[in-house]
Order: structure tokens, then C-alpha cells, then sequence
């Protein structure tokens, strides 16, 4: 029988009627489980999360909030291997992807769980200090941030269905704000089983968080100007509901996370025999093997000097041979199949139109040798490394093809060529230097900041230490401006601004002093 | 002969051909200027605004931009009287509206020429800590914030020719962004001779201002993914300029400063014999009258409790009846004109929507008595008081008069009752309370903290000091969210962060210190 999905909303677990989407193994084809969000009473889990989430979020204090995302880590944490079975299953993950994702999403919790203790036991923030207003030092304007009063609506991507739960929740939840996650349908089951987990364990608030799992159906419709919505996923489907009429007119902040054409930049100094050019050729080859590529943050676009473009192209070749493709759930394979069909689609769609503006170095978009069983209906597809014929505009600049796919850019190797080259993609999520040049570094990343949320520097000192440019940590900040969407999630406590409302205050210092509580 | 307006575009003055957009004096209904967009090459501007503007800025220190600011308040203080005086002929300014909008601008361009030194030899922004990101404490990552690579584009309201391009211009330059200013075409007499003057002053690098004088025509078009939008009008352009396909797809930001129901409450506690009282019926009447009622800030809906409100009502209608109406020229006229015919016609058009839900407590919408000779064209409307039944939903909280017009709405006397109504506003620039008692004083600005963008605290200890809520003090950040637009202006150094990346580095220790300059 197949699984039935089940949502999680005004504090009960309830199925929607009508036709189900259905959910597979992407590996093999094969139908997993299947859930709908007809029938659903939508607006009605949007004002329990209000009226009776919120309210019970802001009494406590960033400390306690803290201690309700470290006790949904440990809850999650304890069913981390059934966990990680699920995102096999209906995300083909092989088990080093799916730890990225479910300890990406448990240590996320943890992280936050932690710096909830340290902004101790307010229950909003001050934010600066007090500004003297008039020439007499009692009349007074403070800032302070608290939390909106609504409910954070949370619009997953289909690659994260653990990480993309967590990493959102986490920061509202700390900001003092109630959650509703609408997961990726396709992969949900991880959601799904996390919030069942969180259910049992009865760790949190009555409302402070819900899922609707399946289609968003009317979700957005009933947001109102206390509400926020952050979404990750394609640019396309961000400005659409960046531009819905109802959310203009209420002003509801949307925060959009959006996949983007990311790239590393190989120095002319780096030569072949050097630690800085292996942590190149290790980050960049894991960017296509890691979640068959399927990161929002992976290298797309690869920046070689001219000179070195033999060596590289060798060495990423070495490394794609050595990463075998097939069934996840073997140990030996490195790179499962892409999420749905109509990703095997759009990306063996994408490789022919990127291939059409240069060639194919290793692979040609098909599934190649696969290890494993039964795999004929899975949704694979070879790694494949293109390569054009220099930095100018093309395709590559703008045609995100999200699996295990990229290209290699040769360049003259100064800054100069670089620079404009990147910025063709019209902002991204994180480009990389590779460089044990200072100058060349410098000049790099202050060219290149405009363009990226987050810039990673690699070099000869830090290539033990790296955790590459695809991972994203809590501290830093998560998003890029233009065609990335212009968000910001994550970054320590810079993440949960976007769910608190700044107001300034003005008045008699004692007065004012009195209520910010400082 | 009629005066033509010329815009101020890659550096030289031009004037746009085919028919042009008539300016009036609004106290007479004559044309005093005409101003034309037609033919100018847009595109080439903003395009000389990115290349020649924004890398002379990028390359100044916040404290050499400061210089640049001061010397244009400089510049623009010299021709006060000249300024003052076209602030009344095409805006029917008194002397006092004329102070508030040019002195506003000039002393807002002072105030950031001022925070510009305190932020040194800098050009760019070092954000918060450095974290430590392995366990090896060599490998780290910082924020930076720096200047984004395209132009501002500031998109002014009617009210405020010459505040609303200072206020914004200040920001963006500072922050190293060079600024295409388009100014309200009805009233943008005052903004063209700012041009002229900073021009002739020549205190600005080549392509730092440009100004589009009239209609906006392609403007909007030819934006990228690195420029950035502040808008200041009603909130339904705001949405309209946000909803925009070719803004969305490009990620470009879009900061929305609209037009909201503002409130003052006053507190039982407050008795008519006291200073607090008084304070309250000064501030509130003060936003009667002050630019005729024409400010984004203006108090618009009255919160009495239900006992002190025969007391409110005859307080207000004695400040009302002090305050004449009539010729801005005049010495003893306290209440101009509105701003132009279509104004005229809406406010008397939401007038009588606001009256069938409550009555007239004074005047009709109608003109009154005028002081003055000539003025029968002129677009002026009556100070108007309306009452309702109580704090209920209704058309007082939905629907703006941008004219000299504001309604009573008694209430019980409790924080619980006045915090929902209030919020029936959807969101506000800012909102006032009148109390000496510490704790409806923190319950009100407490709960009022989410729906507001600023919070007026006004009593006995400050009524001497406060300049009322609807005066934007550069210190403080202006915006407010839902209605109001949700976005943030000024506030100091907060005010620059929108024209900025904000960016995460992630790198050896000393290498990325040296590129941030710690």
C-alpha cells in the first residue's frame, strides 16, 4: 500500500481528498507515497498559527525559543538513520548527500538553539544605541525589533526537503515567529516523517509550526501584512510570487533564495603541483558529484587561465571517473539519480542547449554506466563537463542547468577579464578564488562582492580547512543579490531581522530606557 | 513666458520636446512652469550614471562623500530665499511648510555630511564580527558591505520637492551610489533649481545626480540587477512599481515609502488641564495645517477616550479656527492650498466617503473663508474634523485623505481596545501616544511596535522638547510596514544598507582581514 501524507496543521494531522501527487524513488521510478492538500482548511491553520502560535513565541524569551530548537535537533537526531533511509528513497540520495541534509538540518537547529542562549532572556531585540533627538539630552529615539506579528510562510525547495525545514524554522522560530513549511512535494517525505518526529517528541507550542505538504493551493492568498514569506527555489517562481497582486497590496516582505549560475575562479598563479590547485579540482568536482549537483549553490562556471586549462580539464576528469553513478543506496556510488522526471527532463534539456555553444569535455547529458539493479526508469544523468571558448556572453552565463553539470570558462587570468565575466550571471549565491596571490585575491573579491551574497577564498593555508563553497553555515549569510533572488537568510542573528518589524521610538529617555528594558 | 524645466542628464541640462506637463501655482490656478521628458535618452543616462557616476564615488571615503554632502547643503543654503519662495509659488507652501521642506533638505544632506566623517577612511563596510568557521581558527568568515555597482533611481512625491531629494540623495550617495532623482512633476519647480544651483556650484564628481524632470517614460525599463528603486508616494504605485516583471526577474530592490493611516492616542490618564493634553492638541492640529495636512506622516485618525472627548473636540476646533486659510504669501495664512487639481478633487471625494460613516465635527470639505485676493482657481479645501462611533472597522482606517482632514474615533480608554483598531491601518509610518502613565505607555508601544515604522511617545516631560511625530528626523529610520510600503529610509548608517551588498567572506584569517581593512 502506498504511504499517504499527511499534513500538519491547527495542531492536527489531517490528509487532504481528492487526487494525490505522487512521490518516487528517483532511482528506480517507482511510486513511494503520495499526498494532497485538498479540502484542507488553509486559512484556518494560517490564523491558529497566528492566535495561538504566535502569542505563545513572543512570551518567551530568545533563550527559551533557543531550548525549543535544540530540543526539535536532538528530537530529529534520534531518528537520523531512518531519517536518512527516507531521503534515499524518495530523493536519491546517497548516504553522504543525505547527511548533508538531515545533519544540515539538525546542526542548524543546534546552531540556533545555541545563540538563543547567548541573546539571553529578552524577548525583542534593541537595536543601537539611544540617539539624542533635541537639544535636551532627555528627549530621546531608540530602535528596537520585534517580532511581526503573523505567521512565516516557508516555500521549500525540492533538493533540501531536511536542511530547507530547518534552516527557515530555526530563524523565525528564534525570532519569535510560528512557521507553516510548505516543502517541495516531490521529496516531502523527509518533511513529512520530521514533522511526525516533532509531533511525538511535543516539544514545541501548540501552532508554532504546521505543514501543508502537497500543493500550496490558496496558501497565498490569505497573507496579510503581518505575515512573511522566504522562498527558495527557481528565480522564475520567486518573482512570480514576489509579484502577486495580494502580497504587494499588503505589503508582505518575501524573501526569495534563488538558484543561480555560481562559479570558481582558478588564479594564474596557481600551478598544477600545488595544494591550492587540488582544493580546486576537489571543490569543483564536488560541486558536480555532491546531490548530483542539485545545490543551489553549486559551481556552475568554471574560470581557468588559458594556461591551465589542460591541466585542469585533466584533473577534473580524473575526479569525475572516479565518482561512479547508479543506485544510492550502494556504497560505492558517489552520484545518484536527479529528484523527479521532470528534472531528468529539464536537465538533459539543458546540457543540449549549453552544448550547443560548446562542447562536451566528459559525458553528453545520458545516464552512462550505471552500478546497481534495476535502475532502467531512474532519473540519471551522467556527470558532464562542457567547455567554452572564453568568458564573453552565452548561454553559460544564463541557463541554470541544476544537476551534475558544468562548464569550464577559459580566461586570461586577470581580475580585469574575470570580474565582468561572473557578473554576466546577474548576481549569485557564492563565487570562489582559488589564489595564493594577495593581490590577486584582493582584487577579486572586492570585484566580484557586488555580484554574490557569499565569496569563498581558497588558498594553499585553509585547504584542509574548507568546507568548499557549497555548504552554507549558519553564520554567514545565505543569498545573492539580482538573479539569486536578493535575499538574505541565515548569518547568525542577521537572519532574523527579516522576521521582526525595526520601529523607532521616540520620547523621554527614562521612559524609553524603561520599555526597550536596557 | 512660461518657464521650462530641463532635466539634468551624463552631466548637462537638456529639455525634452512634444508636449510638456504644466506646472500651476495651486493658491491661483496659473501656470507657472512646464516641463517635458520626451526624447531624452534615458537609457544614456542611467548608463553614464553607472560608469562615470558610480566609480568616482565607489572611490571616495565615506568621509570624503560626507564632504561632498556638506558642501551641497552649503551650496543649497545660499539661495534659501530663492528656494523658499518657489516652494510657495508652484507648492502653495506658507513660509513655514516652505522652511520645513527646503531647511528639511538641507539639514538632512548636513546631518549625513556630518555621519559621513564619524565613518572615516573607509569605502566600504565591515559588518559585524569575524566568525570562526573549523575548527582550525585560521579559517574564517566576515561580512563586508559594499556600494552596489548601478544607480539609485528616487522616485519623490509631490509633497516634498526638496526634502525627498535631499533625504534620498544623502543616503545613496554616501553609501557610493550615484542617483537618478525623479521629483513629483507637479511640484518639481524646487528640485530643478536645486539642479541648477549644484551645478553652478559644481560640488558633485561627474554622473554622481542626475535628475528626470516631468514624466517617467522608459525609466523603470532600463534598470538592472545592480541598481536599486526608492519610491515615496501611495501605496498603490508602490505595488505597482514592486509587481514589475522586468524589476522582478532582475532581483532589483525596490524600497516603498507609502502614504499610511497614522494615528495619535491619547491616554485616560491625561486630563484637560494638563501639559500632556495640551502637547496632544498642538501635535495633532499641527498635522492639520502644516503643508495642508499633505504629509505621509500626518496624523490621521484620533484616538479619544470616550470621556475626554467632548473636551478633544472643542480643543480642536478652537486650534482650528486659529489656523487661517488662504493665500501662502501671506504672514497670517497658516493653511495653503493643496498641491494640485487632482489632489483638490480627491480630498473633497474622500471627504464625503469619510463622511457617511461618521459626521462633520468641523467644516465640509469645502474651502471656507480665505484670506487673500485672486484665489478662486485655487485648489483649497477647509480644514476638516470628522468623528465616529468608535474604533471599529470602517472607511477612517482603509482610506487616506492626503489633505488637511482627520477623524475622531473615541474608545474605551485600554490599551486592548486601541491596539487592533490602530492595526485595522495595516501598517504605518508612525503612530503617537499621549500618556504620563508608565504602563499604558508600555503596553501601547509595545503592541503598537509590529504595525508601525516609528512610535511618538509624547507627556508632560517632553512637551516642550518633541517635534511632533510627523517631522523625519534623519537619526530615526522612515518607512513603515504592510500599507506603508515595508521598507526603511534613513535611520543613520541603517539608511545606506540598502544600497549595499551585503556579502559573507570566507578565507584564511589574515588574508581576509587584510581585505576588509581590520
Amino acid at each position: 500500500m502506498t504511504r499517504v501524507l499527511k499534513s500538519y496543521l491547527s495542531g492536527t494531522f489531517v490528509a487532504g481528498t481528492g487526487r494525490a501527487a505522487k512521490l518516487y524513488d528517483p532511482a528506480r521510478g517507482t511510486v513511494v507515497a503520495e499526498t494532497s492538500t485538498e479540502g484542507l482548511d488553509i486559512a484556518g491553520a494560517l490564523d491558529y498559527a497566528r492566535d495561538v502560535g504566535g502569542p505563545a513565541l513572543r512570551e518567551l524569551t530568545f533563550a527559551q525559543r533557543g531550548e525549543l530548537l535544540s530540543a526539535m535537533a536532538s528530537a530529529l537526531h534520534e531518528y537520523r538513520d531512518e531519517l536518512l533511509d527516507l531521503a534515499r528513497l524518495n530523493g536519491g540520495n546517497t548516504r553522504g548527500d543525505a547527511k548533508f541534509d538531515i545533519d544540515g538540518c539538525t546542526g542548524t537547529l543546534a546552531f540556533y538553539g545555541k545563540l538563543g542562549g547567548t541573546l539571553g532572556d529578552r524577548t525583542f531585540f534593541v537595536d543601537g544605541e539611544s540617539e539624542q533627538l533635541a537639544r535636551n539630552p532627555r528627549y530621546i529615539g531608540q530602535h528596537i525589533r520585534v517580532p511581526r506579528h503573523g505567521v512565516a510562510v516557508h516555500i521549500n525547495a525540492f533538493n533540501f526537503p531536511g536542511w530547507g525545514f530547518g534552516e527557515k524554522a530555526a530563524v523565525a522560530l528564534l525570532a519569535g515567529m510560528p512557521v507553516l513549511c510548505k516543502p517541495g512535494t516531490s521529496t516531502s517525505l523527509v518533511t513529512a516523517r520530521m514533522f511526525e518526529i516533532l509531533a511525538a517528541a511535543d516539544v514545541l507550542p501548540k501552532g508554532a509550526v504546521s505543514l501543508l505538504c502537497g500543493s500550496a493551493g490558496s496558501l497565498l492568498d490569505h497573507l496579510g501584512p503581518q505575515d512573511a514569506v522566504a522562498f527558495t527555489g527557481s528565480s522564475g517562481t520567486g518573482a512570480m510570487i514576489r509579484g502577486r497582486a495580494n502580497l504587494l497590496a499588503a505589503g508582505v516582505p518575501v524573501n526569495v533564495e534563488a538558484d543561480s549560475l555560481n562559479s570558481a575562479v582558478l588564479g594564474p598563479d596557481v600551478d598544477d603541483e600545488s595544494e591550492t590547485f587540488d582544493m580546486f579540482v576537489r571543490e569543483t568536482a564536488r560541486d558536480m558529484w555532491q546531490k548530483a549537483g542539485q545545490k543551489c549553490t553549486a559551481i556552475r562556471r568554471i574560470y581557468v587561465p588559458r594556461e591551465s586549462l589542460d591541466d585542469v580539464r585533466e584533473a577534473l576528469i580524473g575526479e569525475i571517473q572516479r565518482n561512479l553513478v547508479g543506485d544510492p543506496g550502494l556504497k560505492q556510488v558517489r552520484v545518484g539519480p536527479v529528484a523527479t522526471a521532470q528534472q531528468h527532463r529539464d536537465v538533459k534539456e539543458g546540457i543540449q542547449t549549453l552544448a550547443k555553444e560548446g562542447r562536451f569535455v566528459y559525458g553528453d547529458g545520458g545516464p552512462g554506466t550505471l552500478e546497481g539493479e534495476g535502475l532502467e526508469n531512474g532519473y540519471f544523468v551522467g556527470p558532464t563537463l562542457l567547455e567554452v571558448d572564453g568568458p564573453g556572453p552565452g548561454a553559460v552565463h544564463d541557463l541554470e542547468v541544476f544537476g551534475p553539470v558544468q562548464t569550464l570558462i577559459p580566461y586570461d587570468g586577470t581580475a580585469a577579464e574575470a570580474i565582468p565575466s561572473v557578473a554576466r550571471g546577474k548576481g549569485s549565491l557564492v563565487s570562489s578564488v582559488y589564489t595564493d596571490d594577495k593581490n590577486f585575491a584582493r582584487d577579486m573579491i572586492l570585484g566580484l562582492a557586488p555580484y554574490n551574497g557569499r565569496l569563498h577564498l581558497g588558498g594553499r593555508k585553509v585547504a584542509d580547512h574548507s568546507p568548499g563553497p557549497g555548504t552554507v553555515l549558519p553564520q554567514m549569510v545565505h543569498g545573492g543579490p539580482g538573479r539569486a533572488g536578493g535575499g538574505e537568510e541565515l548569518g547568525g542573528v542577521r537572519g532574523l531581522h527579516f522576521y521582526m518589524q525595526r520601529t523607532a521610538v521616540q520620547g523621554l529617555k527614562p521612559l524609553i530606557e524603561r520599555i526597550a528594558g536596557v
